[in-house]
């Protein structure tokens, strides 16, 4: 089952800049191979099921042992059987009704 | 990795009522014998991570199964190395703030 | 226009347990005279959207003065203009279907 | 008070395509005046807290009219008080970490 996901790690009890735990996780993502693209709250990843949610849970082991005693992160899901559709796929439909 | 998750599942390209849906989703958290709780945007679920998740997986399996074409999840998850902490305690935690 | 939301707030740059911030959101609530249930990973509010989204802004405002330097938020917002439904309503329709 | 945010919104009782539903939200973002970017699962805003808040009001208004009777959004909001952040300078400053 392929998915789409947009990731929202947030580290909690460490100080207020929290941009080196982002940037572990976007190491994770890379070293993964998923397709991914980063936003300003948060990361689109594409794949398989087993491989994203393979990822998810190593930005979270990887973030504690970086540090963070606390972990709130946030995901949107999304999957479906009618057709394949990709991150790109997305943006273009809705840039293609902007025209 | 002990994990608490509030998921709340959406299923697109349906009628307007999804009750049934989510249904089929309490069955799954039941049936994976994880400790659960309904509210009106979603459920509390707490275990260990891959179990967790797994449940997560089929309930999007079961309810494209049911019908759904596409399906648009939103997931919190917690995790915290410093000490463990149930979805109870969470909530007594804040009720002790309000006495 | 009414609304049911499912409200998350995370202080940022704060200690690890942030239920003292938790419960300043519950007393906002609580005098903003809205229906309000509190579970584990958030809190169910229900009202006309003015109401509600004043609310919201008042739990950013108390919880900066209650001494967070950084809060991330996460809501869900539900809207439908077909029939109005109640956070009870939205239970209670997912309960009959599991009977 | 200044709020970064990212929304994404879904339309319930539809077809299986929302793109239409989504490029109106662009529309309302654009109109707003307001600093925003377009992501494969939603959009990020910045701007003042009351001004967001109108557009986001404005985009359940306009996706109801337009024909789709349940909305279900998602919505992570920022606020700091330590110092001002834009969009861009969150990004910049995990980039700066990954060089």
């Amino acid at each position: 089952m392929k998915v789409l996901i947009d990731i929202c790690v947030i580290p909690m009890g460490t100080g207020i800049s929290v941009s080196e735990y982002i940037a572990e996780c976007q190491k994770v993502f890379k070293e993964s191979g998923l397709t991914h693209t980063m936003h300003a709250f948060g990361t689109n990843v594409e794949g398989e099921w087993d491989e994203v949610f393979a990822a998810v849970k190593k930005c979270h082991e990887r973030v504690h042992k970086l540090g963070a005693p606390r972990i709130s992160t946030t995901i949107r899901i999304g999957t479906r059987i009618d057709h394949s559709q990709t991150l790109e796929d997305k943006i273009k439909s809705v840039e293609s009704k902007l025209k």
